[in-house]
């Protein structure tokens, strides 16, 4: 069966054992451990959404290796339409868990794989397009959590691999008969710990010398040599510590959980390596996720991010008794707009998407406006979140404790001064709420989903035709007329 | 023959007779002012584009009505590909003239003016759509300039027309058994005194008791009774007085130009009376062009003049020998992130457009993304003019005249001191053309295409489901579970 | 001895005992809770600075009641050197705690309590500017920690006092032959609880028939009926449980901690009482506060936190390895100018400050460059934090803990993987430095700290002579020669 | 007699006779021209405000030299005072011109000539500082319009002078015992062709072997050699053939007149050379040049256009009937806001300027604040231009010519409809002063005057402390904490 419940789902990650760090402790049980819980909680939520009927055209597709109905979070696109159904599919997650689906960045590098290993096999007579698909088929058939990692730690910035510690970057140490060992740390891995599989791909553009580096395969959870260390953080210590996690931000879900993972001579069978030293194929495989990428998480997985910040605004305007002043509806509209924006570009990429490579049967979203979908979803979700701090005021950081409100000494002050025109509950939960979004790690956290603004800028400069704009303004001026 | 060549065009448009003003002069023959003859050249290029083969695609359409071949400035769209080639082909247009193409506004009023009288006639058994499918017939099968106007006076806009001259806005003064006697006048109506036909639409939203404004028509060019008064300004100046037309900034075509038109006591026959008393349905009317109208003229129209000035800022800076300099690049990658964001969100409402009213078989963009798609051109255009104008610098507002290169006492001088990585010719040249879009008009013509943005934020907060929104919050922040 | 040494401070707040709520539990010792701990070291700091004497021009004044050296803190500014020294102090206090100096608000209503105190005296021959002297002298000599709050709880935000329960403003409940009763709730008090007083102002203009809401007091610390509710969130849960507070990101000083103070029939004696019933100067009670404040807040309190920002950013660059990279050197200087900006302003506003009213010997700030000085860092801090976020990268928000660097079991992966151009504890530390301004409270806490932007908005255009500018453009527009 | 009468100033330019050149044709009378006489009406109006006596304490000042009061257009900065009184000024001028007070960019030389000259000769024991006294001496009584150029022509923009024609930027081609022979151009030369003088100043940082670059000297108008080539644009081909000239946008003083100054050959005395080879300070010449023009500019010169801009947008506003609404209070108080921060940071830079070089008795603006001054202007005016166009709408670019109020074919309809809430005549009077802003050369103009934001970005870069901010970070952080 290729669609599985929520219920099979957390049996299945109930037995999961990963070697796990977080804030300086071991985590011993995943499903217990109010932090993984969470992202536990959250792909469970995705699994249930799956298998919901009213969202059955979204969240599922027909598998083209087996015909079979699966989940669309492991689909590869066919067409246009699978394209745009995969944007309604990242923006309902986010409104449905107000943080990572967790099945998102290894459907986004699925594509890459799927074109690139044909491309390959196709110019060198390799096989990795084979080994690929029956290791899609698997996934598939199992409908595993693939996890994705893709950014290197990197070490200085302004050094290539070769001239610093070589294991600054995920690379081959030894090739056997029977697979490749691989050694490095891939960061800001999104809940890899509790996923049935991680992806891992080149994070660089690698050069000619620098074969070790230009990799890509997959590996089970808690393969041996693996260590996650998790991210850490405020809004970590706060869910650690909770009574009551009502009384948190995003309750039930969280943040986006991410972590660190480290390959101490990681074993992998050649049948999970799906490149191993074709640096020409690297920046194919870099360009072909990051555009796939950016299309979703600039242009649907925030949109529906900034859905709720808008919808839990307008919330506090109407609790506070301001439901129809001026300028807040001229603040709360360019919220739309910018949402709106985003979204339209990432439309846009996938209605101009184009098989590639022709031949492939792989769709791959419009390269311009899937980075302008990002592009405009950075700045722009920093707007909205500046507009909703404003709008909703101080209060967002400066509330007391949910917990007053059962506290028997003062409940009675905070149900009376915290009420407007709506109950102090429901006041300060709405405004915990925001506080999530608009105190919290989702500003920087756009920045880093599928890469820095500077990197949108080198690409959309790199690939815009500059020489055909310059002919039009040419022609219109008549240089031609001149000497 | 529904197609007409650029030389049938030039013969019709050189019979026309409208009584026009212009600089305080009367303008007598249209093809002979510089101003005016700039207008017919600029139509006549859209009939070459029209008439060729590789546009034919783009340029024109099959006739819903005949099955001929037509215009696609004469088309209604029949399905979202339909408003995907208009955008196409508003963005060609622009590339290729610098300047409007003078069949748009008409043509962005023709889908409204069917999909309403549509919708009246079937509600209240009328025979508009009757007679608009007759005009159109007509228009087509001629292969006629269609022009539009809108935006009436207003006289003081804090009154409703009956509160003030009621010839502020449009009107019926008279209703007789052959037809209508109209009364008011139109402004920025574009290219109206050379079209063929100009359709009048309202500029408002009547309420009841205001019939007599909830008017819709269309009048030949010079009907008796109607005055054109053609906008005059510096840049009108300049080409009545240039010796040398090649020393003006968009040389052959121009500015926009657009006129006033003065209807004094205008009879219209019944069967070019579109609506005449439906005050409900005006709203639909001036919503469903203004969609339209802000798709192409904001994502598409602009879009092009947009290319222009990116490439012409892209030779100024080679010209300079500043080809890669970083921070032009970054300003450069930037104009290109405003641009592409517009056509965005022009693709997505063309790809979320739907047939509307229902029934009806004509299709209408997305109305979210087309308010946006004009909202960023607003301050895009802007930033794109400001950034042209500061990686040209100052010589775009301080140059000479070109005609100094002529000139023997000082030309040596000129090809000395304004030589740069490229001759002194092409540099001015370039500057010339840069200045008319970053020193002119088309600035402000950005917001008054398609109105200003209040309008598209009125429109978006409006139509903008929140309730959606804050249901997505209040359900993950668990707003239930308060008192 | 006026200025009294950090110990001196420390012994005093050691026998405070207000009746303070935090996270659902009483706080039983100031000086032990981590949060409550964070609010006195940050405040002795500033005693510190005080009795340096590098600082001494800076941070102490000669009182002008009784000649003695105080601290600026509690100066009335007499001339337009006291304002821009206060700036002075400002910014250097922001620069040396990274947060509240926890003496700011109440020393920025103390300048508006004698110039309008004096004018109500001068007016209607009341006490209350002796009164406020002879305290102003009390708090003087002993070198209090004087607080301040001004915003009510407000309930409904449509509706006035009378209108609703009203005890959602702050008001007298009966008059005594001794003092006054007062009753309500005020917000966001900063370091109310550790402080040694608390004054207490108008959050509101108040009108004809809302003389009990026209009120300016003082109490001390833990006046009977006073409760204190603090703020709680993720950073206060961080700091409570931490082991080793030099894991945070502000490690000595932490947050701005604020608090929600309940008066609950609270009895006030007269001579501790600065305005009661007198409506008619609510407004410039409230205005004088708020320039002061606004010039203080906008435009030196948070230029010290914008300089920490970006001297943290530029740390960041550097230990990455990208020291010279040209966008980042960009961004930076965006940094700069944002900062220097608001500062810019806030010069300008203490340079062209009056005495007001004229006769009473108080220095006040311009109005109108005071709140832009507020308005400018109100979206310019936004901005910074949003450039600091693009430069630093996701590690920002991904990082695991500081701990991991101790936990034997992974700290050599740590030591390797974290580590770039410096080593991994220089990183993460700097890294959660920043952490705390860019994915914390400060955002919105920038809004909060003297009001949003539309209440500046609103003065500005109040205060503008338009009528001035409109005359000149008349003028040269020879408007007099129309008809 | 120091300070001259307008009359006097008139009969003065009507003796000079420069080679000039506009539009290809040689001007023969700088009175008659109707451009060039916009010009000297402009600067008659200047000398007339100078002798006002309401202006005298901003318009004049007392001589250094003689003690005597001259204009303070001719004045060196001797305090701060004289640096802030010198704001007032500026904006005045702009406020009373719209347009170029002519007399600016000299003015903001002569205390760059006075420090740096002061400086070499302290260095080098030459006798430049003697010369320039002398010569400042005969300027102030004689009361002269002292031009001023910087920029040259630079040809390849990649290439240093002697990598190409070594014309590109002026230099010394002969050194003869009794002067120097100069050779090259100047472009943006603001009014130098009717001013009595023209100072020249190095437009680059010289480097050893480009020591004939290294040149300051003065000429007076018309020297033999020099040829002027005006700037020819729209405006001016309005203006030359305007029967009125009220019906133009600024109508009286035009547009900001420049030109290119072609020196071929020119003689200068050594009584009037500055400097002459010493490269090492050509980048303080400039710097200081710089500092005090981009205060002025930016901060007190584009904020009298700021304040017309407003004032015009706000009697459109109703003109049109809107006096009162929401969005245009909201859009005119953002105009405001940014005009009003340009000021602030001027009044910044005087108020924290110093002497400079020490000893030398003159006053130089704070380097950072004027460049700040400037890139917020740079902005901020393409903004305030932008909303003014929002809020004015269409008409200001389509607008029929004031004639046809006149032409009695259709003045009636003109009167009738383009009427409002003010008649139709005051209406197109300020639409047309407004077309002059929003539509036309001064948004580029505005990068142009002072240099583009490039260069001030990189002077704010290269002048802020990043270091003392570092160590704040460092500080807080406890860096030194770490191994």
């Amino acid at each position: 069966m290729a669609v599985i419940t929520a219920d099979e789902y957390r049996e299945r990650v109930a037995r999961l054992t990963p070697r796990l760090f977080m804030g300086g402790k071991k985590v011993e049980r995943l499903t217990e451990h109010p932090v993984t819980k969470g992202v536990i909680d959250a792909t469970a939520r995705v699994y249930e959404l799956t298998a919901d009927p009213q969202y059955a055209d979204i969240m599922t597709a027909k598998s083209h290796l087996t015909g079979e109905p699966i989940s669309r979070a492991l689909h590869i696109h066919q067409c246009n339409k699978d394209l745009q159904k995969r944007l309604v599919m990242a923006r309902l997650s986010s409104q449905k868990l107000g943080t990572c689906n967790y099945r998102c960045p290894g459907n986004e590098m699925l594509p890459s794989l799927a074109a690139t290993t044909w491309e390959i096999d196709q110019d060198k007579g390799t096989e990795y397009h084979q080994r690929f698909n029956e290791y899609l088929k698997y996934a598939q058939e199992n409908d595993l959590v693939v996890s994705g990692s893709v950014t290197d730690t990197k070490g200085d910035r302004s050094k290539r691999p070769l001239e610093q510690d070589p294991d600054a970057y995920v690379h081959v140490v030894e090739k056997r008969a029977d697979g490749i060992v691989v050694k490095g740390a891939k960061q800001h891995a999104t809940g890899a710990y509790a996923a049935d599989e991680t992806l891992v791909l080149p994070g660089m553009s690698c050069r000619t010398g620098e074969e070790d580096y230009a990799l890509a395969f997959v590996i089970p959870n808690g393969a041996e040599g693996v260590t996650y260390v998790a991210q850490y953080n405020p809004f970590s210590v706060e869910r650690e510590y909770a009574e009551d996690i009502q009384h948190i931000g995003n309750p039930i879900y969280g943040q986006r959980e991410t972590c660190l993972i480290v390959f101490d001579n990681v074993f992998v069978p050649w049948d999970r390596v799906f490149m191993c030293g074709e640096v020409e194929y690297t920046q194919s495989f870099i360009t072909r996720f990051a555009k796939t990428h950016r299309m979703n998480c600039g242009g649907a997985c925030k949109v529906g991010f900034m859905d709720l910040i808008i919808g839990a605004t307008q919330l506090v305007a109407e609790y506070n008794g301001l439901k129809n002043v001026s300028h807040i509806a001229q603040k709360v509209t360019r919220m739309i707009q910018l949402n709106d924006t985003s979204l339209g570009c990432a439309i846009a990429a996938a209605h101009l998407g184009k098989e590639e490579p022709a031949g492939s049967g792989v769709y791959m979203p419009d390269e311009a406006m899937s980075n302008i979908a990002k592009l405009n979803t950075n700045d722009g979700f920093w707007e909205v979140m500046r507009l909703a701090g404003d709008i909703t005021g101080g209060v967002v950081v400066t509330s007391p404790s949910e917990k007053e409100l059962d506290n028997p000494e003062i409940k009675d002050y905070m149900a009376k001064y915290l009420k407007a025109a709506a109950p102090a509950d429901k006041r300060m939960r709405i405004m915990k709420f925001l506080q999530n979004w608009v105190a919290g790690l989702h500003g920087v956290g756009t920045y880093q989903g599928s890469g820095p603004s500077q990197n949108q800028m080198m690409v959309l400069y790199r690939i815009t035709n500059l020489e055909e704009k310059k002919k039009m303004a040419e022609e219109l001026a008549n240089i031609k007329g001149c000497s």
